[in-house]
C-alpha cells in the first residue's frame, strides 16, 4: 500500500543484459533527488533477460513537489534508456489506469471487482462495463458505471467485436478485463490490446483446456479444482499466467457443486491478478510472466 | 484412530440400487451384536451406484470376545450379501496388510512412507523394498525390510518385471505402491492387482501428463504445482485419482526448486493416499474413486 | 446440492448413547417410505454423545407425494423419538429459513452474503439487514432487502438492542448472522438466540482475540492471518467454532494490507459458516461443534 | 538455487537510514567487478529500519578467480560500511554453517532434516545431534552425523544444559535446532546464540501458547491446527516469526490425530524456515522478522 506516499512513482524496465543497470539506475536516481522505498529484480536463467521494478519517492530535498512528476523522472533517465537500451516505463502510483469490464451472464467476477473498486482495493478507473447479455447492466449500474449491451445474437461475431472495439476506443480502455467472458476474442483485437487484456479461465490451467471445465473436472474425477488468471493471446486458454487458485473438492461434489466452489477461486485468481497488473508488477516474457510480489 | 477400540471392524459394500440397504444391514449388525462406530455412505447420481463403509465393534452382551470374528460377521451378513446383491468386504483394524514399496533412485518418497510405517502412523506390513537401483537398499535395510534390487539394464524389461512379479507373489503383496518407480509397469501385472496397486505421479493430473512434469510446469510458467496418487490402471496417468496436493511457485523457481517443492507434495499426497486406501476408506468406482475421508 | 431432489427431508439428532439407534431409526425409515440418500453419523469419544444426519427422500412407492412432508415424518419417528430420548429435528431442504443480516460500516461481508443469496447459492430468505451505521442501506436496498438503521449514538446500547430485538421478532428471524457487526451483544439476546446467532470474527481464533486482530497479527509478525465463523456465546470470542480460514502474509503487509488480505478469509469463512448451518450440518457440542460436511 | 553459481556471495545488511544505500552499495559493487544476480530489499515503516540482501557474482572481467573472495568483498565495501553505518555480512554460498539438531523422543523432524540435508536440499554440515533420550542415536547414526545423549535425569537441568553448551562449543555450532527438543532453554544459552537458534513449535502461534497445543486445540474445537518456525528468545513462544504451515482438521480428529496431521505442518515450518536461514534470507528486527522469499 505504497499509495498513501506522495508523489509515489513505478519504473519497471527490462533489458537483455543487466551488467551495471542497478548500479546506472540507482545512482541516476540518486542524482534526481529520488529515493528507492521498493525493489525487485530477477534475471531469467534461460534467455538472460533482466527485470527490475522500483517504488520512488521524492527524497528530502524537493521542497516544492511540482517540480517532481513521471515525465521528470523520464527525462532524466532518457539518456540511460537509449544507452542501455532499456525498455522503460515510468508510471505514477496515484494515476488510474482505465479499466473496461467484459462480462456475459455469471456476474459473480463482474460483481466481485466492482465491490472491491468501490471499496478502494483496486487503484483503477472502471470506465464500462461491456456484456453480450443484458443483465449484467443492473450491476454495473448499481456501481454507477456505464453499461453497453452488444448483442451477439442479432449480428455477426465480427460485427459484435467491432462495437466492444470502438466501445474500448471511446473509453480509452487501457486494461480489459474479462471477467467469465464466454466469446472468443479475435485476434486483430487481442493484438491491439496485447499485454493489456486478462482473462479469468475457470480451471487450473493446463488442466481442462477447452468448454465446460468444470464438466471435465467432475469427469475426470480430480481432488482439487481451480481457476487461472491470464493475459489473453491467439492460443486460447495458453497466454502467461499472473495467477492460480485452488480449493479442494471430493466426490460428494457434483458438476454444480464444482461450479459454486470454483467462484471462490475465480473471484480470488481474478482480483489477486488484476491487483498485481494494476500496481505494475506483472512481466510478460514469452509465455510466461516475472510477478513481484507485494 | 478408530483402530484402538478392541475388535473393530469395517464393513465396505457397494452396490446398484441401495433401496433399503441401510436398514436391512444396520438392523442385521444389531442382530448380531454389532455397535456401528462410525459409518459413510454415498450414491452415485450419474450410476445410481452406492457405496457404504461401517466401522463395527463387538456391543456390551458381547462377554467373551472370541466369538466375534470378522468370520462371524462375513458369515451373519451372508444371507444379505447375497439376497441384496452386495459386494461386501470385512476386514479387521488390526490386521496389517502386506506392502510392497517400489522405488528407483529419488528416495523422498521411499523413506517418508518407511519413517511413518516406523512411527505407526501407517497400519501395516512392509514386507519388501523393490528397485531398480541398489542405492535405495541402504534405507530398506536401515528400517530392516527385506530389500531386493531388479536389475532393468542387464535384463530385458519383461523378464525385470517377472522377477517383480514373483517377489510379489512370494511376499503375499495385497498392496504395491510405486513411490517414483520410474518404470511402466506391465498391463497383465497391472490387471493381476487392478485396485491393489497406487502411484505418485509428480504433477497436478491431468496436467503435464506424460515425462518430465516439472520440466514442463517450468515451461508453461504456472503458479503452482502439485502431485498426484493414483491407482494404476493400463492408461499412464489415467488411473482413478485418490488424492492431490499443490504448492505455490514463482518465476525464482528454476526446475530444480520445483522439484523440490513438489517433492512436499509427492509425500504428502502419497501418504495420505495410502493411508486412506489402508483404512479401507477409497472405493474405485470407473475411472474415479469415493473417498470416505476420516 | 441435494435440494434439487422433490421432497428432500433432512432429519438431524443427537443422544447420550447410541446403542441400535442407526438400525431403529433406518428401519422405521424404511417403514415409512424414506430412502436415505446421505447419512453422517459421529461419536463423541470424550462425552460418549451421538450426532446423525440423515438426507431423506420419499422411495418409488410415493405415486402421491401430498402425503409426504415433515409432520408425516415427525409422526412417524416420534415414538422412537421418546422411547429413545433422542433430540430431533426434521426439516424441509426446500424450506428457507429467515435470516438477518447485522452490520456496522465495512461492507465486504453483507456484500458477499446478499450476493450469494441472490446467486442462489445460499438457501434461505433474508429477511433484513440492521445496521448501526446507515450506510449499508443502499446495499441492503439494491439487493431489495429491508434496511433498518439502529442508532447506537442517540440512544444507549440497551436501547438499541431493545430496537433489535423487537426487529427479528418483527420479522420471524430464525438466523441473526453478525456479518462485521461491531457491538457487543448482550446476554439475554444471546440466550434468546442461542444455537441461531454466528458471528464472523476477523482473526483466526483463539489467536488475538479483543480488539483490532490485524494490528495484533502486525505487531506479533505471524505468517499467516485468518478468520473464523463462530456461533455467539456470553464468552466473547469462545464461541463453538464453525469454520476457519487462512491467508499467508509476510513482512511487507502493512495493517492494511492485512486487513484487506484478510477480507478474503472473513468472507469465505462466514459462507461456508452459513451454508454448513443452513443445510443443517453443523451441531453444537458443549463449546465445539460437531460439522459433517458435504 | 542460485548456488549453483561460481563464487556467488551474499550480502546482506541493515541501517536505520536508507538514503542512497542502494546506490551507493551497487555502485561500489559495480566497481568491483561485482554483479547483482538477485536483489531485495525492504524499509519497515514503523521503524524506519533499512534491510538489503544482494546475491553477487563476479562479472566477465574476472578472469583469475582467485582474486574473488569474501575478504575481497568485505574490504571493498568496508569503507561504504563505517560510513553509513551498515550493519553488514559478506558470506559465501558455497560456504556450509555448521549445524546442530537437539531432540527429545519424537524423530519426525529429525529424521526429516537429515533426509532433506543427505538429500542436498538443505546447504549446510550437520555436525552433531544432541538429545535427552537415547533413542535419537540410532537415526544420527544412520546418517553419519556423532550423536550425543544428554542425560536430563541423573543429573540437574544446569548441568545437563552445561554439558549442551559444551558440545555446541566443540563442534563450533553456528545454528542450532531445536527438532522437538522438549526442554526450556536458559537464559544465558539464548543470549549466546541469539539469532542463531531455531525451534519448531507444535501449534499455530499465538494460539496455544504452553504446555501440549495438540490438547488445547482438541479441546478449543479449531477447524485449523499449525505449526511455528522461530528464533529462541527469553520470551517462551515470543521469539520472531520465521515460518508457519496450517493443516484443516475436524471434529473426526482426536488428540492423536491432530498430533498426526500436525507432524506435516511441523516438519514443512522446520525445513522451509531452516532453509531460508541458511540461505541468509532472514533478518531479525525486535520481535519480527523480514523475510526475503525465494
Amino acid at each position: 500500500m505504497k499509495e498513501r506516499r506522495d508523489g509515489l512513482c513505478r519504473i519497471v524496465l527490462d533489458c537483455p543484459d543487466r551488467r551495471g543497470v542497478v548500479s546506472r539506475v540507482s545512482t541516476r536516481l540518486a542524482e534526481l533527488g529520488a529515493t528507492i522505498l521498493d525493489a525487485h529484480q530477477h534475471s531469467d536463467a534461460d534467455s538472460g533477460h533482466f527485470f527490475m521494478r522500483y517504488e520512488v519517492a521524492p527524497d528530502a530535498r524537493f521542497e516544492d513537489l511540482e517540480q517532481w512528476s513521471v515525465p521528470y523522472l523520464q527525462d532524466g533517465l532518457s539518456e540511460l534508456t537509449s544507452e542501455l537500451s532499456l525498455a522503460m516505463r515510468v508510471t505514477s502510483a496515484s494515476r488510474r489506469p482505465k479499466v473496461a469490464l467484459l462480462a456475459t451472464k455469471a456476474p459473480h467476477c463482474l460483481v466481485d471487482v466492482l465491490q472491491r473498486w468501490r471499496s478502494a482495493e483496486l487503484h483503477c478507473d472502471i470506465v464500462c462495463v461491456i456484456a453480450n447479455h443484458p443483465e449484467m447492466g443492473e450491476y454495473a449500474g448499481w456501481y454507477g458505471v456505464p453499461f453497453h449491451h452488444v448483442d451477439f445474437t442479432s449480428q455477426s461475431k465480427s460485427r459484435a467485436f467491432t462495437e466492444i472495439e470502438s466501445l474500448l476506443d471511446k473509453h480509452h480502455v487501457e486494461l480489459t478485463v474479462l471477467a467469465r467472458f464466454m466469446q472468443i476474442v479475435p485476434q486483430a483485437l487481442i493484438d491491439k490490446h496485447r499485454g493489456r487484456m486478462i482473462n479469468i479461465h475457470h480451471s487450473f490451467l493446463p488442466s481442462f483446456v477447452g468448454a465446460r471445465p468444470y464438466d471435465q473436472a467432475y469427469k475426470r474425477g480430480v481432488k482439487l479444482i481451480g481457476a487461472t488468471c491470464h493475459y489473453v493471446t491467439a492460443d486460447l486458454d495458453e497466454g502467461p499466467i499472473v495467477e492460480q487458485e485452488v480449493i479442494r473438492v471430493s466426490h460428494m461434489d457434483d458438476p454444480l457443486d464444482l461450479r459454486r466452489k470454483g467462484r471462490m477461486c475465480e473471484r480470488e485468481a481474478l482480483a489477486r491478478g488484476l491487483r498485481l497488473h494494476l500496481e505494475d508488477r506483472v512481466f510478460i516474457h514469452g509465455n510466461k510472466t516475472v510477478v513481484f510480489s507485494e
